[in-house]
């Protein structure tokens, strides 16, 4: 691929790394009040002594573009399986391999040497978003730091999750030469891609996966000071469907008047699929969803959820949807039917086709809550397209793999998991997490909880400007060191408190 | 470009030629009652000898992708304008050259050697439409001859014109070294992007184009068997616009209940144009409309229209439109406003991006009717978005080159010009041409009316289902011999005619 220039790219960019670190590193040290110390002070002297070769293997590992969902990429997401592996390898984790699945390959790592300690798995995964390059201002597979930025595909989402976790183990390993507790790592390739084989894969590797905690370091916090905990997860139903109004597009002169067009016919079609209110119209849409709880109620009034500031995000100019419902409600408590892809016709930027198109698709992503099902939620909008079908028009829909999709998913708050994480946070950030819902969701969460038994509470370093999934994606310089102090700190308290708990 | 594979296709393909112009010519003689003759024979053997010939030189120029719209092809439609010029000198045209305009050239040829006799401008485009490569069953500039049909990009619509008028000149300068009238052919190279600047080329060039007669040989007929006169085109009105919600796409599930969506705001505004009919919903569009007259009513009735023959054409299943009026009605005398390209979101075959996309675009065509005005409509249109626009959208608008369009255009029945026409087509096909409308538009014969103020009778072969714009367009076989005949009989019926009424 483009290996040759990345490595020249790498050789021009460790010449001004040093200068950025030590920029970043000033920075730190005005912003913060005080560096943030964890029991054993060795871990953190490794931790700043690693940060220039840390982040060289960082960029590595973001340039392979593993993006799962695109078949010719197939090599390239095993090598950045193969990659972690042999990175995994080489901090001392004595079991560390590829478990084949049907699609991508599952990296699995376990350090199990101390014995009567309890056991984590730490969930994250390496594979990443497709690109839309013209938009990207670098290369997204040529990662480039720039103003305490490190920017490329996956540098947040989630490369950040899968090398934060292991650099903390091996921050403990390469100083003290064990871990307080049992680190089990099951990253995976397919995440992106609505991970369609981690179900399988937990059901047949419950022996392998088994662990007293989990936890998900495809997860964020609120923003550089502020840290948070998730309490909820939107599950996903995508689907994709085509009207077919002609086997092939007409002359717009010689047909326009008598002849269906599938662009016009696909639009109105996506129409129907709303209210004037901005709800979903689909019939029976609703039915499974509940409306937030009185805790939940309390949860999203403590948020200090600036409209404006969210807004700018994206640099969007105005909200949209049911304005009954508040901002954070919307996004984490209620359903979305988005059109998240749309073609017709001939659209290249160069050339003009004169043609009524007889055909047209669109790709549509549901985020659901509560009680909602992704397989009965996309038969109800089968049953509403083909209601909605005007005579002259055929449909066919699309699944990638079969129905279905992931469920939504909620953390408990009375859990000691649940202390845990809250209590690392409280003493690294210097406050409580906010307790947080998200609008995205991650299946393999919901496997985890189901299939092994243990909520997946999020601890990871992603903050929501990071442009996941979009173009520009970045991950903050800052968030390597103080995610690591995080894993660490998680890691001593974990075996303390569980210490305690015996006696 | 594709030279040598093209070579090498040829090579193979002039095998098989003899074979199917054998077959044809049996097909031919069993189909049609007798053989058409003209005045001479002597043209009728030279085109019969030469058929293979010509049909090597055709391939050839259906061979040069000649798209006017793609800036990357301007090398092309350059080396399509100097085939043509080569051809008109190595057939004895003694003027014949390129004029360059501001976009593609004009090929202009005149044979001036016939002293007091008429002059017929003769009028085609040698460029074509862009391909969308894999809806073709062959390479669209591989062209290739199959069951009697020459498929390629331009084989009809409109190289079958240059080609016909050419070699029907070629049959009588090489057997008679003469032409019964002035001849002047004048090529566009940019019919197919809408004309930019044929109307300023024609009022330059009043003088060099100055002619008694006019033929359209972008024309067809109504089928096999049957000669039509066209009495009416319509104009035609393109534009572009684009909704933009944000920057940037955003995560489907971070933002997706509170971000507004411009494939969903697109798809409501393309839904606006429309009423629950099948007609136009923006205000005014219809207001320079005017009824089909009680002559074009009758001339309807003649036309022996198939609907599910012409639903073929295409493979649709039904016909759109406002059923109050017919089908044909709707073609030739309603206007309409089309999608004809859609864009928004990821739409790559393969991946899978999880986005609330942040811009969608979309292109009209409108065709026009009557008093309509292309400027006038564009801005209905724009006024129309700009009202439906909702909080949080922005629109922008593209127009190729400035707003404007060709306007509808009506024949006279009761002109000396449409009487030369009908007679041959009479003669040739042994019974009367339907008078015929047409949905689509050639700006080019509104601005030779207007600026030279001929009227520019279409005489072409092209056939409805030869699938003028979209893939694997053909032209018949037949077709290249009856063309030729047809022209050649034109020329000397019209130096007979004029002869007469001098007397």
């Amino acid at each position: 691929m483009k290996t040759t220039k990345s490595i020249l790219l790498f050789i021009a960019l460790i010449n001004v790394l040093s200068t950025q670190l030590q920029a970043q590193k000033k920075k730190d040290k005005t912003t913060k009040a005080e560096p943030v110390k964890i029991t054993s002070p060795v871990y953190e002297k490794y931790i700043e002594d690693n940060e220039e070769a840390h982040l060289k293997e960082f960029l590595e590992l973001i340039s392979i573009p593993s993006i799962s969902s695109i078949p010719a990429h197939k090599p390239d997401v095993e090598r950045a399986a193969d990659w972690i592996v042999t990175k995994l390898k080489a901090i001392g984790i004595p079991i560390a391999q590829l478990i084949p699945t049907e699609g991508q390959p599952i990296v699995f790592g376990s350090w199990d040497k101390a014995p009567g300690k309890p056991t984590v798995l730490i969930y994250a995964h390496y594979d990443v978003q497709p690109v839309k390059e013209s938009e990207w201002l670098i290369p997204p597979f040529e990662p480039l730091v720039k103003d305490g930025k490190i920017f490329g595909r996956g540098a947040s989402d989630d490369k950040s999750g899968v090398m934060i976790s292991i650099w903390a183990v091996e921050a403990m390993l390469k100083t003290t030469g064990k871990l307080p507790v049992n680190v089990k790592f099951v990253f995976e390739g397919e995440e992106e891609n609505g991970s369609p084989n981690f179900k399988s894969f937990a059901e047949s590797h419950i022996e392998l996966l088994k662990a007293d905690f989990a936890l998900n370091a495809d997860g964020g916090q609120y923003d550089e000071n502020t840290p948070e905990i998730l309490m909820s997860l939107r599950g996903t139903a995508v689907m994709e469907f085509s009207i077919k109004t002609a086997d092939i597009d007409g002359h717009s002169g010689q047909f326009g008047g008598k002849t269906p067009n599938s662009a016009v016919i696909m639009s109105q079609i996506i129409s129907s699929f709303y209210t004037k209110e901005g709800n979903v119209a689909v019939e029976g849409f609703y039915d499974r969803v509940l409306p937030a709880t009185a805790q939940e109620k309390e949860m999203m009034k403590k948020v200090p959820y600036n409209k404006a500031n969210d807004m700018k995000i994206l640099g969007t100019s105005a909200e949209a949807g049911d304005t009954t419902y508040s901002s954070l409600e919307r996004i984490w408590y209620r359903p979305t039917l988005e059109i998240i892809g749309l073609q017709s016709g001939y659209t290249a930027t160069e050339g003009h086709s004169n043609i009524i198109p007889g055909s047209a698709m669109a790709r549509i992503t549901c985020r659901l809550v509560s009680n909602q099902n992704p397989g009965e939620i996309q038969e109800l909008i089968e049953k509403h397209i083909n209601k909605n079908l005007p005579s002259g028009a055929a449909v066919s829909y699309k699944y990638g793999r079969g129905k279905g999709g992931a469920s939504p998913m909620k953390f408990p708050a009375d859990t000691k998991e649940y202390k845990y994480v809250t209590d690392v946070l409280t003493k690294i950030y210097g406050k409580q997490p906010l307790q947080m819902g998200t609008g995205g969701s991650i299946g393999s969460l919901v496997s985890i909880k189901n299939i092994l038994g243990i909520y997946c509470y999020s601890l990871g370093m992603e903050l929501s400007d990071e442009n996941w999934h979009a173009s520009n994606e970045f991950f903050r310089l800052s968030s390597m060191r103080k995610g690591q102090l995080i894993y660490c700190n998680y890691f001593e308290h974990l075996a303390e408190e569980e210490e305690k708990m015996k006696k």
